[in-house]
């Protein structure tokens, strides 16, 4: 399991919690407990969708891990990051040329989900995204990457055009989707690849763009200017698993 | 345009808009209107999040189709659903084999606003979806499919296994996306095609999948069961797109 359960106990730490934007998954009340504080606990957990138990003080004593949970304890995911090193050793051990995905400032948890489930089902060794202006990892990514998020390690990155330069020295290829590109089955993938992925509005940066090696055209045959973030990500990454499987 | 602005007039027909569920884009109240129905309104209006504008009376008069607007005039989507036959003339007209996309039950709207969009890029004549146990067309499926809802006319139909049955008279040859299948790269899918996309979570009815002619294996390399199935859609459809290339 690449997160584990964190426990959160007492009003004030809860609230802060609920209030920090920390992903709560469960919260658990008192049962009949409705004073002030408690109220305002459980709005915010509804405004967050978290589920909310009503318990007798029997069930939040035995969940208690500090003796002291005021009536209320969160159940908060906390994701723990790899290191791209780890990606890297991943491939080494499965004895397979690196398959990496690069995220580009992916803002919307849903697609950095599905991206990773993608990721997970097509062989890829891990993801890495950066640390700023992205989606990080929360409780909607875990859920809508249905459990992908359980195997496929993600690394969170301070600059992504140096962790780009460091990994060309190591002999990864980078590739991003654009239309200006080579059609991307004319491309050779079959090597250590790092497929970029841009922002869902804004698609490759021009800094990250111009470091990579390849750019790959998805052929587009309609009116409009784009492929959905995460569909473009499954499209190019399954031209690289056809080009890796070596058909007769 | 294959959807229209539809203007509703007057508190209890703007009221009534709201609880049907009818996607309104937006709603114009008059500045400093602020009597309990009016707030009613206002109140339903940002649970759905229609864009709120407060405007001078003469905006309003302007607006005014029936000059009775009571101070409000709520702007919603009317979609305008295409026949089978009109995404059939589509092909024809392009002199291009069949290509269409069948949803046997897609609920997620963000889902069936992606595969809108895939749709129009891979080159698609249309979409078929299902009356009922299915997301339609609303004002957040248009914003998905990033403006491919003006282009790619999308049916729908009481009873899909029917239609699947009469287009196959038609000479249509049916694929589905299941694990059991045949690896998609071997399978031919140069002709009149529809491409069957299951419900998130149950995938493809067993209904549907007895009326494929082929089932189409994506590899699958991970942990994890399934891919989203907007991105599995993309998948498959590119495949298509792929062999009908005719790339050297």
């Amino acid at each position: 399991m690449r997160y584990r359960e964190l426990t959160i106990e007492g009003r004030n730490a809860v609230l802060e919690a609920f209030r920090s934007g920390r992903p709560v998954d469960k919260l658990f009340v008192l049962d009949g407990c409705k004073d002030g504080p408690v109220m305002t606990i459980i709005r915010e957990a509804k405004k967050q969708g978290s589920i909310i138990s009503f318990v007798p003080k029997e069930r939040l004593d035995q969940m208690s891990e500090t003796g002291k949970h005021q009536s209320v304890i969160a159940q908060a995911a906390a994701y723990e990051y790899a290191q791209v090193e780890d990606i890297l050793e991943a491939a080494r051990e499965k004895g397979e040329a690196p398959f990496l995905f690069l995220l580009d400032g992916i803002e919307d948890p849903h697609n950095l989900g599905a991206i990773i489930r993608t990721a997970n089902l097509a062989g890829a060794h891990g993801v890495i995204i950066p640390k700023h202006r992205a989606a990080g990892l929360t409780a909607v990514v875990a859920r809508t990457s249905a459990g992908a998020l359980n195997y496929t390690p993600v690394a969170k990155v301070t600059n992504l055009a140096s962790v780009i330069e460091e990994l060309k020295k190591q002999g990864i290829w980078f590739v991003c989707a654009d239309m200006g590109g080579e059609l991307m089955y004319r491309l050779n993938l079959t090597g250590p690849v790092g497929l970029v992925v841009g922002n869902e509005g804004k698609g490759v940066s021009r800094l990250i763009r111009e470091k990579c090696d390849m750019t790959a055209a998805i052929p587009m045959k309609g009116n409009i200017d784009s492929l959905n973030a995460s569909v473009a990500a499954g499209v190019l990454a399954y031209e690289i698993v056809r080009q890796r499987l070596c058909l007769p």
